[in-house]
């Protein structure tokens, strides 16, 4: 009954966790290691260097058995005492979340929302860190929900030079690998993802870089925990080790994707997801509409506005009946006004091809 | 280079994670599948279904992305408050640990020691509670780092009799599926292990069972945080689903894992371990000697006592270099004094009598 339904699972367009290419897959069954053992410590070694390139810091990298939620709590708990105050950019659901689990680790945080779609705009964030009331800011690079991209570059700009001393913590789920991102050059303290977006690898890891002064700040922080202590995984990291037990399987297929990642070079990897996301988004354009305004929308997945009112649900079963292929329903309250289709990782241009000529069939 | 030392790393008899057989690995490699779907909620269902037969529990099991030290600190940020203490038993390398995570937690700790390879017995746990200072007490059936096995039979029997009210968080790392457990019975609150065990799955998951009034007493704790938070857990679990994006692969080899143990009968897989571990504990006796009192020798690891004063780790790496296989050196302050071996799992007694043959011929 369940190897029956579980055998031949849909191809996965839907934005995250996406398609995982089978020689991907083949990395996570390899024999595993001990994680004490210097088997392993190559294995790590090799992976943080790579990372280090592919997100352009000289500063911390660090692997967390977790899925990147994970990391919005590491980056709380370890980088904001009680007695301070988070501001938390929201533009969707993912971004809601994470200022809900900044009051769950008991800080105080004002949210500053803007309408699910919209960009956070640097003059708006601008306003109210000019209160010098916050000592950090949440942001969301990629909003999964909603397929919105912030203009990361132009906020960190302004925060550099107006408020040097306020952390900025940046959710880069759906957009590491996908979308431009140089750790270091951008001025960020902590950036993370989960590996089952443009990483193409199954969820069950997530990577965190963590700049230096994040680390120093860190050391102040009370009550940090263990599990999610970055000064913990500093101490190990040194080891080329983790503080406890790692997803061994996930790290074998991450190193196998960095490998390719640099080979293939980060400014390609980047127009690769570019090129794809221009095809995409010129079908929605033609056929439907786009959810978010053009300049802001995510490379790496395209929500698109159900501007000819079709049954979104139907159109997905039947592409999945005949196709055995899943892309999204909008999220939430955007369910069935649009739908998401994921083009990062290793999906390729002529999979959308084929994706968007199915769901044309559909709509006739 | 990567890629030569790592294409065949040697067969893992240290104490986890320990060996994997080849169709276990496959699992891994299924296609992978969207978390929110009727697939994965199948998956998740069928595996927490027979996770509760596995535990003999009909409260609650959750899934978590994380090592079982996550659960060590989820066991604290859920059901002790900041003005309560913890009594934690410690007789080794993790149980000390475990009151440093309580710690780190910000909460209030007393530590009950005994000498490395003796048990904690209900006795001095009694005169600790008598006190009526402890809303917890933490403690470690089968301590990874001495082979130790607690009298957990007679400290549960002991806790419920005379102090009901004290909650019982036991870690179960090297004990679950290896050891009899039958949680509802016990009398637990939390019991957790990671799946590199006796489940003999790669590391990257953890498996917690959590009792109805643990997660009553989870309700008043403040600062829960998100991602340990067993209230997100239960909610989600109500959906088949978990909070946060789980470590897919490892749940379809938990499955694959949980269908063939109750294929065999939770008995007849514990019976299983006990004679594996009386040959190896015979063939330490004839050759060296227990580092624990054989009564207290865990079923699932033996630490071996090296009478003999023999170069373990030249031992370990002729072994390994002639065989391909690791066991493991003592821990710590223990290392060369003591070596292990685990004889859990998929680890069968052909291997071990294979592994102290290779061992005879180094000792001579």
């Amino acid at each position: 009954m369940y190897y029956g339904r579980l055998e031949n699972p849909p191809k996965l367009f839907i934005p995250g966790p996406v398609k995982v290419n089978p020689d991907v897959l083949q990395q996570l069954a390899r024999p595993t290691l001990g994680h004490r053992g210097k088997e392993y410590a190559q294995l790590h070694g090799e992976t943080v260097d790579m990372l280090k390139k592919i997100l352009f810091t000289n500063q911390n990298v660090f692997l967390s058995t977790s899925s990147a939620s994970g990391i919005w709590e590491a980056s709380i708990r370890n980088c904001v005492g009680f007695d301070e105050t988070v501001l938390a950019t929201c533009c969707g659901a993912f971004s809601d979340k994470w200022a809900d689990v900044v009051k769950k680790c008991g800080r105080n945080v004002d949210e500053l929302k803007v309408e699910w779609g919209k960009p956070t705009l640097p003059a708006d964030i601008d306003k109210k860190l000019s209160t010098g009331k916050y000592a950090a800011v949440t942001i969301v690079y990629s909003e999964t929900s909603t397929g919105l991209m912030n203009p990361v570059y132009e906020i960190s700009d302004m925060i550099k030079k107006k408020y040097p001393d306020v952390l900025v913590f940046v959710d880069c789920v759906s957009a590491m690998v996908g979308l431009p991102m140089k750790f270091d050059e951008l001025g960020w303290d902590v950036a993370f993802a989960s590996v089952q977006k443009a990483f193409a690898i199954p969820p069950g890891l997530a990577v965190a870089a963590v700049s230096n002064r994040a680390m120093e700040k860190s050391k102040t922080v009370p009550g940090r925990g263990y599990y999610f202590d970055f000064q913990e995984f500093a101490k190990s990291a040194a080891k080329n080790q983790t503080p406890t037990t790692p997803a061994i399987p996930h790290i074998m297929a991450l190193h196998y994707q960095c490998t390719r990642l640099l080979k293939e070079g980060m400014e390609n990897v980047w127009a690769r997801h570019g090129k794809m996301a221009d095809f995409v988004r010129g079908w929605a354009k033609e056929k439907f509409d786009l959810f978010c305004e053009e300049k802001y929308a995510s490379n790496t997945l395209t929500t698109v506005r159900n501007t000819r009112g079709i049954n979104v649900s139907d159109v997905i079963s039947a592409v999945q009946k005949k196709h055995n292929v899943a892309f999204g329903n909008g999220y939430g309250d955007l369910k069935e006004k649009t739908f998401r289709i994921a083009h990062m990782g290793d999906i390729t241009i002529d999979e959308m091809k084929d994706l968007v000529g199915w769901i044309n069939d559909e709509i006739g």
